[in-house]
């Protein structure tokens, strides 16, 4: 269902990096049939004005295929935002948080962390820490049993997958009636979502969805808890109020980064949605999962199983300098990106939406063929 | 020495936009040709990961050409960010300004009054304005005898080129030895400046310099006055700091935005610099302000001749029904982009680096007969 075979003739790697990542090659041939002239518009998508009938045409039917295949609900609006997840981090507690409020925070790796951070820099906001996986090495996501929330938090944020250590939630953690907002930025239209269960959901785009440069935000206003004389100090541009009035529109947008999230949109449509997506990537990720667990001695899954995310696979070799030769080798027979984190080290393979199958399959044979030889 | 001719046979029109803006033929050839793979690496340029060693020298090439063209003095650091100028309205503030402080803006148009007003947001510092041209429909831009600067501000604002209304300072104002700060998103890199002079330049990129997405920033470190109490409740994205020491890469950055911003830069290089552009500008400028000089019963330009834009156009027809008319024939013949800003109606040319004079002699022609027809 999923395209595999390069549909164009230039010569194309695995390009395993886990963000910005591989996009569909349908998308991009498309993408540079518009670079010089949008259409038959005369003008290149790099040159049209955002209030041209032709880029409001894009927004709109990005947003509508958004909705169609997340099963948006209408009370909740669609953002095309600047700054990426990491100024959603700040967003969200400047817009939800009134002082003397309370946010649960469940922190399952380096972003969690830093959405932390951004929180606790809001006057007078008590930030409450609900669960961390931090003293396990990020192995692992909390169960439900495990989750310490406050009676009545502004609201309860998580991670629902962490690219740096390779785990995912595999359900919605259950919060009762509390308002959930999570960062979905790389697993975002990856899986079905009951997205009806979340009040804000975030996402830079550069994994699943598009390039670097843009950021969906869907929300339900009703969580919006700003006074207005916290609105009167805050930037117009961090107040969501502004973008939900200007629907996305306040000041320049990224437009070229929303056309190829809208041709990413597009692509989704067109090959079965969330539920072919959520197959495709399970058939890579078990593939890749058993080729470590094929060589316990060898390969070291970082994620317990449980845990394992279908979108970044994390896993070691005995040592680092095996793991620096096998990245170099991986290279050679067109296998790139192959290297972990900068900041825990490792090989990661990152297989979101549009990485192929094929990829995957070379990749396993490459791991027997190089525990056979190193092993 | 500028290309006038198109390079591709592909239709594209005379694109008068204000921005996203026209862009070079030979940058979106360019681009076109790295959207499946960035040279050879077999990964395009929108799915390559921001540290990967072919990005750091597309990055580190744009900075050096940035600075070669403009002259930056070493002092200087350039910052490739996100949000626009809009973001920077709120981030020169909150990153200038300690309690007490005072701050003078040069309010010139509709973006100087937008820069004051996110200024005024931050707490206990005082927000002078120094000079206003509101009360005479911002048809010019004030003499340096008529700027009432304060003692010691903590810095003067000012906006080099008006888009709405079509004004553009044509010396640095003399602020004696008080920090300059300088929007120049809409004439950046469209001549030369003694850009030794100011403290901070901030422009997005989709005038002259790119697409939309990306907004360059050189500002002196010894500027910033953000006290540890202040930094603490910053957000890390709106310090600059934060960015100076990630060097533009402390998240994600637009990638591809600053992919085409390098483009430019290269193309600007070799196409003679700033000093060229220069006169490549006040070439088509001229002869656009001759046209509407010349049916002066007709055509009305917005701003007074001593304070006229070089790059963005604006004049008046008789009605605005024949306003409407001249826009949709111009159109017709392939004059694209002509209306003027939906705030204040009327016709306006923008004419940056990238648009070609044959461009700026059609319209002329076109006004002529258009003249002859209506007048």
């Amino acid at each position: 269902m999923i395209p595999s075979a390069a549909p164009s003739a230039i010569h194309r790697v695995f390009n395993f990096s886990a963000g910005p990542a591989v996009l569909p090659e349908d998308v991009l041939l498309e993408a540079r049939e518009n670079l010089l002239s949008l259409g038959k518009s005369g003008i290149g998508i790099l040159e049209i004005s955002h209030r041209s009938k032709e880029f409001e045409a894009i927004l709109a039917e990005a947003e509508a295929n958004l909705r169609t295949l997340l099963g948006i609900p209408k009370d909740m609006v669609v953002l095309f935002l600047q700054g990426g997840a990491s100024l959603q981090f700040s967003m969200v507690p400047m817009n939800l948080l009134c002082p003397g409020d309370t946010a649960d925070y469940v922190v399952t790796g380096e972003w969690g962390k830093r959405a932390v951070v951004e929180a606790k820099r809001i006057e007078q906001a008590q930030i409450h820490i609900a669960a961390s996986s931090e003293n396990e090495a990020f192995r692992r996501v909390p169960t439900d049993g495990e989750l310490q929330l406050s009676a009545r938090p502004a609201y309860v944020h998580y991670t629902t997958n962490n690219t740096i250590f390779g785990t995912q939630f595999h359900r919605v953690p259950d919060v009762g009636s509390r308002p959930l907002v999570a960062d979905m930025s790389s697993d975002f239209l990856s899986r079905p979502v009951d997205i009806g269960r979340f009040s804000v959901v975030y996402a830079g785009a550069q994994k699943n969805a598009g390039p670097a440069g843009v950021t969906m935000v869907l929300l339900r206003p009703e969580v919006l808890r700003l006074s207005a004389v916290q609105a009167e100090r805050l930037p117009m541009l961090l107040n969501y109020r502004t973008h939900i009035e200007h629907k996305s529109l306040y000041n320049t947008p990224p437009v070229f980064a929303i056309y190829i999230t809208h041709l990413v949109l597009r692509w989704l449509v067109r090959n079965g949605g969330l539920p072919a997506m959520a197959q495709h990537n399970q058939t890579k990720a078990d593939l890749i999962y058993r080729a470590i667990d094929a060589a316990p001695g060898f390969y070291r899954g970082h994620a317990q199983p449980d845990s394992r995310s279908q979108m970044n696979i994390t896993f070691r070799l005995p040592t680092p300098a095996l793991e620096d030769e096998f990245a170099k080798q991986a290279k050679v027979q067109g296998l790139d990106g192959l290297k972990g984190h900068r900041s825990v080290g490792g090989l990661r393979a990152s297989v979101y939406n549009a990485f192929p199958l094929a990829g995957a399959e070379t990749l396993c044979q490459f791991m027997a063929e190089f525990a056979r030889q190193h092993g």
